[in-house]
This record gives structure tokens, sequence and C-alpha cells, in this order.
């Protein structure tokens, strides 16, 4: 496995230790910064014929009449390196995952960097060197960038844009307003790792034990889960405002009710610890190698057992039901029988978690 | 018209006169800015769909077997606005031009904005309706689209990040390795614009008559281009770095040299004008609305003929040739008979000019 912490900085770069304004201007800099730290980084075919876009060949892919999916995010975390990953890995697999949500085969990524002058060139090398392994291992291809650098004091280190393609086959339809009653709601795993890793690395606390993010590309368990059944309705990664805010904007975008069974969605303890410690609540604590999947009751078993053979659905299990009532609204039943409304955030707990 | 001076924030935004980092946090504040803001300003159906991906129907278009062209582009221009345009418009005709240099027709473009924590509404809201009407007048679609707010003196504003998909007709073969002996370089229109404009506006410089950038898409002027033959080996636009900084990447990718006349070139008096009181070149200054085309001599009068008849391609002119000799280098014939090197230069001489 490649050591990121020992990434060491090519001869050509060597003369600038830090990132000065001449790096993003266009010039030798540029391409000195590209050819030595990009390209090895994300080495392939596509990404070293340097155009300004990629020109890339999915016409066979598209033959039976699949669509495509286009997705873009920016990354803004702070810090940028964290327990379990960093701003890198965290850019592929953010984007690889909200390509795989419309149930997508990811295959093609770009990646843009505002960058701080008097960033280390160091630190960028470590970022893009795990940039470059998340990619490979998530068999998508960074094929095309772009670098701008901005004053000291008008940026914070680095910030990084990931736009991804990847092929909808015919026929698969997941999409955010396609929940139903009688669908049941599934989650792939333990949630709030992501936030509170991260927030606990920001602020410096310390914990029983570590946390880790639990920052992963999930498009492999996607496709096992559709291997299992077609009829999935929706995917979301619950990254960002968490599990709440991704079922309130589901509940919406379908016109129907989800009811939470409050004591079955798995909640790590040292999790639920910092959240009681900092008064958040782990609903809202973002997750970024989690899903929820939605679909009907009958195939829930059968999923839910595909799911816990890959490594990224493990804990799999069944969080609650789309009902008719209370449309556009997600409520949970505690523990003691009784119902709370699972809102909307004004805005969000932890900024700058992704 | 639109009166992008005249934007009016709508009613759910009115308590929040200036960005808050709950803008950018996934929850309500978060949806009235898309709902509000952006909605409204790139209006199309596949944005209305509002999943974490947009889906989108290319197969048609792909079925005689063409490519996607794919790009991205970070904006960090400062000042945001200037005489000509503001980062909204640059934004989408810069990823527009990107994808039409591979000789594709533009159709989908993604909008990411990271905003700086007390950046006013007002001005987001008229910078997204520039973008709005860039993207109609280009006839392209902004699909998808993320936002996110750092705090203040984190960022600058804000910052823009656009990627772009095209399709390449089966039978268009255009990259910047493809320039052979024997071709011709032509300009669309007069060199400097842009960068002049830009930084005439942050400085506070006044010259004896106003410079405008010549932001604009230039796809449809590549269409009709490749209407009078599909032979033409490299298009590009020259946007950071000029038209030097262009040529010589054009030159080191196709292992050619290029000999220009530099008194062909078109430099507008009030850029000459310009770049002698501040020590500038005007080969190494930015433009947004011209392109560089380098094609076998045979086919240039005709191309010519036709780019004059497009707004954007009056000017259009041969201003040098590509030889075997001196292979990776740019040269300039000036009019005293002698030759000079244009090379390429170690940063840029403008920063954050887009």
């Amino acid at each position: 496995m490649t050591d990121f912490n020992n990434w060491v900085c090519p001869l050509p770069l060597r003369d600038y230790p830090r990132i000065v304004l001449g790096h993003g201007g266009g010039g030798k800099l540029s391409n000195e910064l590209v050819e030595n730290l990009f390209l090895p980084a994300f080495f392939n075919e596509t990404l070293e014929s340097l155009g300004d876009s990629a020109q890339i060949d999915v016409a066979e892919l598209l033959k039976d009449g699949g669509r495509l999916a286009f997705s873009t995010d920016s990354f803004v975390v702070q810090p940028l390196f964290f327990r379990g990953g960093n701003i890198g890995d965290l850019a592929v697999n953010g984007t690889v995952n909200d390509v795989a949500m419309a149930g997508a085969k990811p295959l093609f990524l770009s990646a843009g960097f505002i960058i701080e002058e008097g960033f280390e060139i160091e630190k960028l090398g470590r970022i893009a060197a795990t940039m470059g392994a998340a990619a490979r291992k998530a068999n998508v291809r960074i094929v095309t960038g772009d670098t701008k650098v901005v004053e000291r004091g008008k940026g914070d280190g680095v910030f990084i844009n990931t736009s991804g393609i990847g092929i909808i086959p015919r026929d698969t339809n997941i999409a955010p307003n396609l929940a139903q009653a009688g669908d049941v709601v599934i989650v792939s795993g333990e949630i709030g790792l992501h936030g509170i890793a991260v927030m606990s690395e920001r602020e410096g606390l310390e914990f029983d034990a570590a946390i880790f993010s639990d920052c992963a590309s999930l498009n492999f368990l996607v496709a096992e889960m559709l291997e299992v059944t077609k009829e999935i309705h929706v995917l979301r990664d619950p990254t960002r405002g968490g599990i709440a805010s991704s079922l309130n904007e589901i509940a919406k975008a379908s016109n129907v009710g989800i009811v939470l069974q409050e004591n079955q969605i798995p909640v790590p303890p040292i999790v639920r610890a910092a959240c009681e410690l900092l008064g958040l609540d782990p609903f809202y604590v973002a997750n970024e190698g989690k899903l929820l999947a939605i679909l009907p009751r009958a195939h829930a078993d059968e999923l839910i057992e595909k799911m816990r053979s890959n490594e990224f659905g493990r804990e799999a299990t069944i969080i609650g039901e789309v009902v008719q009532e209370h449309a556009g609204m997600v409520v949970a039943k505690t523990g003691l029988g009784g119902t709370r409304v699972v809102d909307l955030q004004l805005g969000e707990q932890l900024p700058r978690i992704c």
C-alpha cells in the first residue's frame, strides 16, 4: 500500500516548498505542478493527453439505452487531515457516492483545486496521492482537472471540487421522489462516524477510543444491491445533515411520511457518548460511507443479506418504513412508545464537515 | 432582457441579507437558497428533480459513435464584477468554451459554489441570474449543483466551479497534440481584452475609453467552423497566460514549431496602450471570448470567411504557421525582420483573472 505519510516532493518542485500564486497561472510553474504532482498521483491514459477537456468514449456503454448520471460537490472540510481520511479521499468518495446513488456505475471524475498561497506542497502531494488511490480503489478515473491559487488569507489551505459521470443502466430508475407507502428504510451501517471524527479532530477532543471517519466509496455495494433487485426506489448517502436531513428531503420529494424506529438505528456507543457530551443529535451528524435504501418490504430480507456480505454493509438493517400519513414529515418512535418529529434543521450543527 | 442590476431578493431570503454558515449546511436555509435563488435563475426540468446527481439521456446523441467531452474549471476572478461580465457568465462561458474546444457540442453544466460567510445575497442573486442567462444563450443546461459556505476570512466572496459535458461527433478529432507542419494559426479576433478589463477594474485604472471583457461562449462559432471543414487539428481558447501560453502548450504537445507574424496579431490600441503603461505583454494577457484554430492552409480562406460572418469571429485572421523546425518552441517575426522567442512564463503576469 502506498505510504501517504511519506510522500516526497519530486525534484522540480523542491525549489518551492509552498504554493505560490504562479502555480495557478497556467505557465511553467503550473505545468510542473501538474506533471510532477497531479499526473503521477492520478495517472491514467485519458488524463495524460492534457487538453482542456477529456475526450471519453461511452457510446458502447450506452448502446442499450442507459443514461448518464452527473454530479458535483465542493469540499471545504476543516481540518484537511482527520482520522480515517483527508480532503482528498473525501472528495473522490463523496462524488463517487453521489453518482452511485442514482444507481449508476461511476466512471469518470474531474478534480478542481483552489489552493491558498503558502500551502505546503508536501501536503498537497499527500492529498493528491490519497485521491489517486481512492479513485483506483473505486475503479474510477480522474480525467480532467484545474488548479487555481488565491492569495494568503483569501482561501483556507485547499478546497477541492469533484464532478463525476456514471452510467445508469436502462432498467434502473432510482430517485429521491420515488419512495412509496409500504416501502422500508434500510441503513447500511452505523451512523455519525464521519462528523464526530472530523469534529473531534478539529476541537482536539479525546474520547475513550479513537473515532475514525467512515469515508468510503459505496459503488460496489450499490452494484451488488442492484443484483438482488432493480426495485430499489431511493438511494441516498446521508452526508451533510445526517440521516435526518436526507430522509426529510426524500419525504418531501416523494410526498410521503417516514416513520423511524429509534432503537433500531445503529448509533455506535462512542458516537452516542460524543453527541451527549456536545449536545448533538446523531441523526443529524454527517456520514461519508453509509447509504439509505428505500424499497418494497418484499425484497428487504434478501437485500440485507446481500449487503451484509459486503464490507460496507455489515450492519445493514431496517430502521423504518414509508407511510401515507403525515406526508413530507419524518417521525421517530422512541423506545418508550412515544413519537417525536425529526425535522429539517435550519442550518448544520457542524459546519465544514465535508 | 433581464435586468441583472435590479435583481430583487425573494421573500424567504430577506431575513438574511448576507450568507450565513447555515446556507451551506444542507438544512432549511440551504433549501431556501436553492429553491428561491438558484432554481429560478437556472430553471430547467433536469435541475428541478433535485437529486444529488442529474440523470441525463444522451444515448440517442451517441448512437452514431460520438464521444463525450468532459471539462472542469474553477473561477476565482477578483473583482467579481467587471466591465463586460461577472464571475457568473465567466464561469459558464469558460467551461462551455473548454468543451467546445474539443469540437464538442456543450450540453450540460454543473455549478459548485464556495461562498464566504457575510457575502451579500443580492450579489449572489445577480451572479446566479447572469449564469442562467449565459447558459440559455449558449443553449446548455445547468443540471446539478452544490453550495458550501466557509467562515469570514476563509474565502473571498464567492468561488465558482463549473464542469461541463458535451458530445463530440464521431468524425471530429481535435486535440492539442494534432498540429502539423504546414498548418496555419488563426485567431478569431482582438486579443487581451478580458485581462485588461479585469485588471483595470481591480486597480481602478481609467483609460481613454472603457475596456470591456470579451467574455462569451464560442460554441456556435465552433459549430459553424466545423461545417466548413472537419480537418481542424487544434482549437484552443487562450485564457490564462494568453495566446503565448496556449501556443506554447500546443507546440510542445504536437512537437512542432510555431512562427507568429507579430504585426498580424490583432491587438486593439487600447490594450496596447494599457500594456505599455503597465509593462505587460499582450500575448500573455487572458482572453475569454477568443479562440485559436490550427488547420491546413488549404481550408484557411474559406474558414475565415465563415468565421467573419459570426459576431464572435468578425476579425478572424491568420497570425502564423506551424513548422517542423524548433519543435516545442514559439517564435514571433517582428515588423523589422527580427525574430524573438515567445516563451512560456514562469507564472502569470495577472493573477486571479479567471
